[in-house]
């Protein structure tokens, strides 16, 4: 039972490697060159800017940690501390910038049970009302967040030509295939379009983890 | 954020509650009739013989918690520690009954990275050689355990009238599609027969999370 990997890693640090390794083996070999990448968001944070100054200090700016996928965007290394119905928290949650109107939290099925939520809704970015909501703890001040906890619905960034390739357009839904031991099709992958935006498929770590994308062996995306 | 759960549950005991309202919502009326089961299985441990002996004492006999779906098996009240690669553990660990001939540990994925585990294999039940082993602590003693942790297989338990309805037989596979607002379709839900089996789908905590199977408006079980 000998592992590689060094003791006492907390699980976001497992997290963060797991989909570091899907990024490494599925990815496309470099920018511009053509594939389907598919990553595994761990939960996260987007703040706004009003959240990020009670949060962190009035005119904090967040340091940039490690560049995502999508030009543009990024791992923050600043952390919050958001904490659920019945006082249960989850620590060291990872802010992804840049900053956005409106703050939103992104967990996962298992993230929301173990934080004490009943329901969590299957939202698209940005489409907050009537979500639940939450306390953010940050190092200067705490957030009551009125609304705003969602599971991310799975999603494909695109550029234009890719979509146009694909024949979707955006707000159309795609299937993702999976195949492999497990072998499963998402049936409701939303489609995003902006010029700028790279090829790439978003699950949640339960998809990922339901689906064994670490371990997949065939990944297509279709209508 | 109020919810009508008392506070300070166990995450077993968040489980234990998501399986039950799954099964009250999903499950046909009684025994006997028609319709589709879900149920989605928490980690859990089968025992043989003389692990049991020697977790529990020589002789010990299980006691019944509550009996399962199929006839004959139940949730035991004992429960074991299991302890990891890099000696992380989970505590509490559910015992089904009846005794086996072998031990097997059935865990999702995502239990299986708590506990450090670089991969556990997708396996039916029993089908354990090269799967990765563990150790189990019982209040009578420790079993270390060279094989037998998987992550299981998606199947579906049913009668051979109800396999001869579906036109299946033992061993093939079929798919299962959840509807909701994330619609999944698992494609390898293995076929087991027998006689005495009554028509249900077995599919772990991940998949169960990854598809929304607690708020699922419509579910199918195809060739």
């Amino acid at each position: 039972m000998a592992t590689a990997t060094p003791p006492r890693l907390t699980r976001s640090q497992v997290e963060e490697i797991v989909r570091q390794v899907v990024t490494e083996r599925l990815k496309a070999p470099g920018p511009g060159a053509s594939g389907l990448v598919v990553h595994a968001s761990a939960r996260h944070a987007h703040l706004c800017r009003e959240d990020l100054d009670r949060l962190f200090g009035p005119g904090y700016e967040l340091t940039v940690d490690r560049e995502l996928y999508q030009p543009g965007n990024f791992a923050a290394k600043e952390t919050v501390t958001l904490i659920g119905p019945r006082s249960r928290l989850i620590s060291n949650l990872r802010i992804l910038g840049p900053l956005r109107s409106r703050t939103q939290i992104e967990l996962a099925f298992t993230d929301a049970v173990s934080l004490g939520y009943e329901d969590v809704p299957i939202r698209l970015s940005g489409d907050l009302d009537g979500t639940p909501g939450a306390y953010v703890m940050g190092p200067h001040g705490v957030v009551v967040l009125k609304e705003g906890v969602i599971r991310a619905a799975m999603h494909a960034h695109m550029s234009t030509d890719e979509a146009a390739g694909y024949g979707v357009s955006p707000g159309d839904v795609m299937k993702l295939r999976v195949g492999g031991d497990a072998g499963v099709t998402f049936e409701r992958v939303h489609v995003r379009v902006d010029p700028a935006f790279r090829l790439e498929v978003h699950m949640d770590t339960d998809e990922a983890n339901a689906c064994g994308l670490r371990y997949a062996r065939e990944i297509g995306l279709f209508k």
